[in-house]
């Protein structure tokens, strides 16, 4: 079980980049952290008017000198601290992903960015080689694979459980766009657009249940076809079928949309096997269906005795009681603390439970191919 | 509600070809024939072996000397009784479809035929140019149309309950070919594959959800992109990922699948409007869910009061008396009674409650359609 | 499987006395006993008008003599013919059923009777001692016993699955009452409140949700404790809580209700036993969850390879096409008809799997137990 | 929305007394405590080892001279220090509450105690009285009370959505005492039980259940009629069903049980009322059902923008974002947190949406009376 006090070390000094808005993002993003008191926040950039990123430190907490307007002067003054930060959580538009992770990353800084990763494949590889040759930690938010239960059909199937995998079914399915019916909120929709990855959908949904084929069956995919529409806003994408091919002959299919009136985050996943079918979705997080041949349906419970190692290490409460997003996303945040403290060569190779930013370039790639399948009629690989 | 003595006409009396053996889909067919009393199982073909038909008649309640054993004799005799049957359901394996079909509506009985209708599309339209010619009402038995809640999701998308259509998802999952390893058993499957038209998975299932996508949503598909697999006996497809454009710009999606472990006749819609979302799956046939724009998720239950007309008529017991897969089947049976003993022009029309000669000619194109689509990569028009 | 050619036996000649309004009742038995061609109806009392009952069984393809407005004259009749029925079906209001069930038992018919099955538990014994004198076969109506995964509960705990019982807690909710505005709907609650045992909620739905206690938890309920109430018409009680004790010493509640809207017919059963806890709904039939100590939640599926003999011999289709209200009632049907064709002293002791007269009697007790209970406030033995 | 920086109030200083152990009670309130940055964690007796109590004071961050192994002390330490705590969470075994508290009382301290509130009802009255007369803050954690659909379901009911309540069902289900085969956990049941307020499934979870009806419908138990049964171990209740009246006539049952396997922390309730009926179960917390007369079934969910006030307010994240146990924890804390910083006497009467020790001393009355009922076989008033 996961544990405020399991763990012996110290709690690592964290800042922000973002969040400063009421959007729930730097909500999520600071529960996160601080669940498992893992973190402390002492530091960030909470808005580029100094009052007012001042006034929002303050509420968080955080000393009057460490709000800053400004990421470049956080890098560079929290460096002169003997309690300076040592991570920098990036949590702004992905517009601006690139250029604050390579300022952090030039100075050493260990990473957590919010996904999609940065807006071109190109620079997704330029921060990669940063880290490699820093020798530095980075992390991808894809915090839906923090749920217990998703890390449990993961081993699962990595141990064979349902044989070998033949269709790989992922949904994510929103409505906001849906009843939209007002200027400001097209506008909205535009900001967001240009700052996004080239396709609303796909950047913001799409590379979480790309993220999570790949995540949970362990397979790579191969190549995509796509098709996108824009039902609501004009070049503003809100619904994407993709027909999918893994490496190893794998099916696939991902249906992402912000036009699905009533399925408000209805992320979702349904894994065949030659053997038996793995389901599990967002909305009930606590139960997973494994449909075994000539065998009832199981009901799997988040914290039951029976489920694996990884399942029972993000787990904090007994079964029944429910956990939810915010635990989910605490696992990515508390896995991302333990890697970076028990940093070693050997621990290196097995320990990478967070999403890396390699996974955060696939969900790029993902993106471009889909684009591409789309515009030219043709499966592209990835 | 639908009730056995609310209707004013004789029973019709029907004879049988198939369904003689211990298969489920004679026991389906005959259960629907009795259900409303609209029906006299008064003769039938359960054997091409003469003692073999007398004895499962006998059984059946079917006097001695309308047992049998060979159509042609059956379809002869019977035009010579004053009580002889008016229309013969067609229950053999498609193979057979088209033969005993055309002898059946040559000598103008009226015709009940099991889906897929024929082997090919061609065999489909001499039946349907036969139909024409002779004013020969024809039914072909896509059973699942038939349940009231479908009935109802087709009339509330018709009124524009949801809005303009934008996808269309339909699944129909089952899980009989895994744990497949009897000489015997793939023995039987490379039968009905062969009895089947070109594709195992698309004949038996594939058609069924195709209907559906088309019944409820009220629009046809345009073209098909098909991607298809055989994970357990070579050459017998059992997953199929299939992408969809309707000819009014919808997208959709139908998923069919004879490898997905416990999704036994796990058919289920979803249809993406505008403004809301319906979802039906036959695995809880008397409950729909309809998502409207900022409002609270309803679930429309069978036998309520404010469901439509036409789920009123198929309903026979009052709401929280679940019914299922035989009274669905048993609406298909009794609509075509009905239209058969009301027919004149004007009712003509409108009331073709029941999946006509026409959908089952659109399945084969489907199947044809979706074949040529994987072979070929490339979007193919119905 | 159930199949309505696996019998040898010639179909059974019956005749109903009642249902012949529109009341989905009649309906239901009709379809009953029509499903797997066990009986055929040949007779009839309809109305207690001539002309009407004559209507009615033209409908009903019974022929026109043979449709009686006097009960009296039906079983008179029909015992002059060489193809008189055998059985006669009671269903009409609960006040009449002890004097038509005399009758008819007097002449050495075999009788199906409605629950509950008389006003009093005298009348009850008296014909329970005509049934043993003329050694007649009795079958009272307690369809959702007929339910194939209600079989399989009883089954499982028959066979030792979930333990030692300790505690039966069942369930039957209903909405009808709520929303209850005009005088002619109190008038016909006032109605069948007449025609029922002294407490209407108990009769009609408390009855059956004690026979399911008593028949799945295979143990006698020795005591019970009740608080009844009327919350809508005066005198006419629409809500019971009431405690258990079984003879075994296990625990046990019924709650019934006229009054929870939305419940329409919710009846649902969950038995703790030392090891394990069944549960199963009505509303979902074709599913039932087994939670054994120490491992997931097993869901039982109907028609899966895996449940008992039981559950077996009482489906007709595969699973995942689900089965409902009208197949389980038919399972009574079935089940009596096969009990009086293959009747002998070996088979009597075996074979009762349909609801005996014995049932019926213990109903009426659980009736005015819980009503003196109510009244004295104290734990009444049954 | 709930968040961490609306508000404009400097975090409170808190200190725990127990919660050292493992066990999950501890690691709850400290999540909670931290979720919205309403408290800093900075002292605490985490055992009566002084060496023990400051290993684990340090991994929770406690500088090392503010760990305590005496809640006297720290109660007398923490006066001294500007920056001293001013509210004590007790979260120790029950036996212990009436001694912490009092001695925290008495010296002005701020408490939150865990449920049940003290071993009898007169300790209870004792702690009130000094609340009163010290103008003390004091939240007894029901934390169940904290999901936002629990307040939404509270709010609806009071707004007489579903008319005047007639009966209120309420069950919390678990397992843990199934399977129960070794002697240490007996011992320590034993000791639990020991420790709790004469019967342990009433002191555990009956309480819970029992704030649980009095807080959502609005009105308060008059009567109980209680049989309880010990299955598994001598003289340790196990199962309890309980009749119930409330002061306005509306019926009622509770369900408590330890030995129904798979019903793990199975809260769910069920209020009918003369329009309507709610129901809500914590395994799946953030959808409730709401079935009003005539309509279809509308499922509410959490964070819907027609939910209430009580419920947008108790809410962190957009919908389909699964809340669970910890946040809803953390929603009582927080309202304790704005309750004190905002405390004046006309907020007082209006804001109190925690649940307080007047709620504490109910859960104790409610014990009595259930096990008087049990051993007398009367109704007893609470």
């Amino acid at each position: 079980m996961r544990n405020d006090y399991l763990h012996n070390k110290k709690s690592i000094n964290i800042g922000f980049v973002g969040g400063g808005s009421q959007s729930s993002i730097g909500l999520a993003h600071r529960i996160a952290s601080r669940m498992d008191s893992r973190y402390n926040i002492c530091a960030g950039v909470f808005s580029q008017n100094k009052t007012k990123s001042k006034n929002i430190a303050k509420k968080l907490g955080i000393i009057n000198n460490r709000a800053y307007s400004n990421y470049r002067e956080m890098a560079y003054r929290e460096k002169l601290r003997h309690d300076g930060i040592s991570v920098v959580s990036i949590i702004t538009p992905p517009k601006s992903h690139y250029e604050i992770a390579k300022c952090f990353l030039d100075q050493g800084y260990n990473v957590i960015c919010d996904k999609p990763l940065t807006q071109t494949i190109e620079q997704g590889q330029r921060l990669k080689l940063l880290t490699k040759k820093k020798k530095i930690s980075f992390c991808v938010t894809y915090n839906y694979s923090g749920y217990p239960l998703v890390r449990e059909a993961k081993e699962l199937i990595n141990r064979g459980k349902i044989g070998k995998v033949i269709n790989v079914n992922v949904e994510y399915l929103q409505g906001h766009i849906v009843g939209l019916n007002k200027k400001n909120i097209k506008k909205r929709l535009n900001w967001r657009s240009k700052n996004s990855c080239g396709s609303l959908v796909l950047s913001e949904i799409g590379t979480h249940a790309f993220h999570m084929a790949e995540f949970v069956s362990g397979q790579k995919v191969k190549k995509v076809y796509a098709d996108i529409e824009s039902n609501f806003v004009k070049n503003i994408d809100d619904n994407a079928n993709i027909l999918l091919r893994f490496s190893q002959g794998a099916q696939g299919f991902i249906w992402v949309s912000f036009s699905s009136v009533g399925g408000e985050s209805g992320l979702k996943f349904r894994i065949n096997g030659t053997k038996g079918v793995i389901e599990w979705l967002q909305d009930s997080p606590n139960k997973m269906k494994l449909n075994l041949y000539h065998k009832p349906l199981q009901i799997i419970t988040r914290g039951s005795n029976f489920v694996g190692r990884s399942a029972q290490l993000t787990t904090r409460i007994s079964k029944g009681h429910p956990e939810g997003f915010f635990e989910a996303f605490a696992n990515i945040y508390s896995d991302f603390a333990k890697y970076m403290q028990e940093d070693n060569p050997r621990l290196t190779l097995k320990l990478k439970t967070f999403p890396t930013i390699e996974d955060g370039i696939r969900g790029l790639k993902f993106i471009k191919a889909s684009k591409k399948s789309h515009a030219t009629k043709n499966w592209i690989n990835i």
